[in-house]
């Protein structure tokens, strides 16, 4: 593993090429806007045209862009990935996105003599930068042993979670117990805030026990300084929540927090905050 | 600050008095079965035949029963803590209860010539056998000043949250928060399993990351080890989440979010599972 595609170069993607960078890797990138990319550009980031020039001729692709259908054309695509990577590279889809595309990806991959690997990552732009990010991936043990040092540039808690598509659904339990978790905290606050109390002792005063949480932890703070820019966009969220309850409900389960959770951000997204942060969500309170 | 009068002896109330003496108070106490408190009393605690008694000649007189109706009974009941304990006495309630009952005391108490104090608490029956409870204070400064060697023999984290009713408050934020977070946990496990996921890795594997959350901690060992028994009571956890939704309504705010999960523990609770602990909630899906 020497010569890496990197198709995404968003605020995730961007740090995670420089730490590939910085581990010795070859990094060539593709993004849609090049001048979003200047940066990493001059920092010795290969540029390249399209997604075909970006596949070709790599050790790994790795993409991380936006929505399942942005998957869907970098890989299956006219100038694609999969036509186009080099026999026996691993591409490596670190986009949060359905567990079922991530099966297609597999199979298709499998077919045009790839390796496919789903491995979504929590940690937030902070990980990316600090190159601490959670890594959850599926599909073949020996494709995982082969990027682990691909992983290992740019995370620290790496697991492996079994078959193709086992990363993406163990990035929807993620998303499953933060919808929760988030409401939460959102609901202690507005609460608090309603009764007089104050809301920082408050938070301080339940931080350390049974209600304690990262989500507390990172949110509350926000919060009470006014601060809903995203660290995590709520239409990212949303998007994630949806494939959540979709994969449940095939799954046949219901999860039914996690759908009142999911018409709480919609409503607020269909009131054009959906480039605001997760907190936000103490919007949809009395606020 | 001496002698303590200690009335309701449960798994909470018993470890508290325990470490009550052992910080050096004379505690006498008093709660419904006496069978259940022999072991205190052979330890060293007074027995009392009545809440009467309990109260009277004490310095502080410490309250943690179980619903608001025996807060009610033990306090304004015709042998009650507001007639018979001696002017100037600290009555401290550590049941988790309505904020407007503590007020409700609180006034009365100031009446009769005591100091209230409303001090429920957080930890668990660990945190109350360890003397590491979260102990979340309203009323007087002056008086819980007067009352915190008593805490500290007992607790741990002990916060001053302002007027009588705000330690209630506060408790119930806690509780808010925590309906939230552990129906994510229950939730994304519930995924997990449906989706074919090894559950166990799943957990680990989302733990330190954004998703992690003391609830995750405590309450997806259990369920993995299918231990159903109540380290908190699903009855119990019903009574706040109502004492909350109703404080909240009436201080103009509605929690769908909580209103959602106490619907879910009181379909349960209808289902005759109330005695099982909180983490049971995962047999509200398919588990």
């Amino acid at each position: 593993m020497k010569k890496i595609g990197f198709i995404g170069v968003g605020i995730m993607g961007k740090s995670m090429v420089r730490n590939l960078m910085k581990a010795g890797f070859e990094v060539a990138i593709y993004t849609r806007t090049k001048s979003k990319a200047e940066d990493v550009i001059s920092e010795g980031a290969v540029w390249c045209e399209d997604v075909k020039t970006c596949a070709r001729g790599r050790d790994a692709v790795i993409t991380i862009v936006g929505y399942p259908k942005d998957v869907e054309e970098v890989y299956f695509g006219e100038k694609g990935i999969l036509e186009h990577a080099d026999k026996g590279t691993c591409v490596i889809d670190m986009t949060t996105t359905s567990p079922r595309l991530s099966v297609r990806i597999y199979e298709a991959a499998k077919k045009a003599g790839l390796y496919a690997i789903d491995a979504p990552v929590t940690g937030g732009d902070t990980g990316a930068r600090e190159g601490t990010l959670t890594i959850l991936a599926g599909g073949d043990q020996e494709a995982f042993d082969r990027c682990l040092p691909v992983f290992e540039a740019m995370g620290k808690n790496i697991t492996y979670e079994g078959k193709a598509g086992n990363g993406q659904h163990t990035k929807m339990c993620n998303q499953i117990a933060i919808a929760g978790a988030i409401s939460g905290v959102c609901e202690a606050m507005v609460y608090a805030k309603a009764t007089g109390l104050d809301v920082s002792l408050m938070v301080d005063s339940i931080a350390t026990g049974a209600a304690g949480s990262a989500q507390l932890k990172s949110v509350a703070p926000r919060i009470l300084s006014g601060d809903f820019d995203p660290g995590f966009f709520i239409k990212h969220f949303i998007k994630d929540m949806k494939l959540a309850g979709e994969e449940a409900k095939d799954a046949g389960v219901n999860l039914g927090v996690l759908d009142y959770v999911l018409s709480m951000y919609e409503d607020m997204d269909a009131q054009g905050m959906g480039d605001l942060g997760t907190q936000a969500l103490v919007k949809y309170y009395q606020w």
